[in-house]
């Protein structure tokens, strides 16, 4: 067998849902996985460290991707114009209307498991503080830098599980400007 | 031995931060919490499920309080003004200046442990559901009521989190107001 299997990313991928909206999380093995892929678990490992991590490996990228838009944005663009741009800009190239069925499978796995909820939790934490961080390095200040973040990641998360509920069949860049509208109004009035 | 031991709770939370802190959350028992208060384990287990629970113990209650206010609220008032109110009643009934040093020994524990973290971010996450499910009660939309919860569970969140650091003196709910009127700023110019 070659040690490059073409696909075998992909392949493994769908196998890992497959299995665990079948018969749970918890319940799937590696070894389940492999073999229903046609793969060994060697081949497993050589992509995924773990079960879970076929779950959550697209997450370092896509933070990678927010980062990156933040990094380069205008010098004198307001803090939180910036995060709106990167979260659109990394949306856009992230979650293309052809992710959306993947997307909402994952979020179902996710959804009925307290440890992957946490993780999911921790991970858009992570993100958030990275976010902030990364505002910091152009001179926004701490506070400012934290709060931007963080309502950037809230807009962001809410258009998300709008986007992969049943309902909605627009690209998730426009319920995001629709979220951030919705906010603005929200918070005038109090 | 009776079989309740006043001021038993209030002993055993600050004799288990004080061990938190002197030698890490993983690296302490219950044995040692209930032998440095002077009690036995079977009176901590009366309190408390186990030792993380001393940390969160306080949390359901202060969901509560919320839930409360979001449940007592006036029938016509605009839903995001019912999670703000909500939380200024809240934060200045369970978070009185006094439960400060508390609140940040409590939290330099947590950040200093993921697991903890995860815990903290699930329990908030299942507060947010809590409230959106409130407003729902009154007949608010599924999205907007959502979308409120989240909105304030953020003020909420960046407000405690300036609330606990060493450089602020003032009441939580003064800079809760803070924070809303950032967010209102910052939402605007985008």
């Amino acid at each position: 067998m070659p040690r490059w299997q073409p696909g075998a990313r992909e392949r493994l991928q769908a196998t890992t849902l497959e299995l665990f909206a079948e018969q749970g999380f918890e319940q799937t093995t590696v070894a389940e996985i492999a073999s229903r892929a046609g793969l060994t678990e060697r081949t497993f490992f050589r992509y995924f460290a773990d079960k879970r991590e076929v779950l959550f490996a697209g997450q370092d990228e896509f933070a990678g991707l927010f980062l990156d838009h933040i990094a380069t944005a205008s010098p004198d663009a307001e803090p939180f114009a910036v995060i709106m741009r990167a979260v659109r800009a990394a949306v856009t190239e992230f979650f293309p209307v052809k992710r959306r069925s993947f997307s909402r499978r994952r979020q179902t796995i996710i959804d009925a498991n307290p440890g992957l909820q946490e993780r999911e939790l921790l991970k858009l934490a992570g993100l958030t503080e990275a976010m902030a961080a990364a505002l910091q390095r152009r001179g926004t200040p701490e506070p400012t830098a934290l709060l931007s973040a963080e309502c950037g990641v809230t807009v962001f998360r809410v258009a998300f599980s709008r986007w992969v509920e049943g309902s909605e069949d627009r690209e998730l860049v426009a319920i995001l400007d629709d979220v951030l509208g919705e906010v603005r109004a929200l918070t005038a009035v109090t």
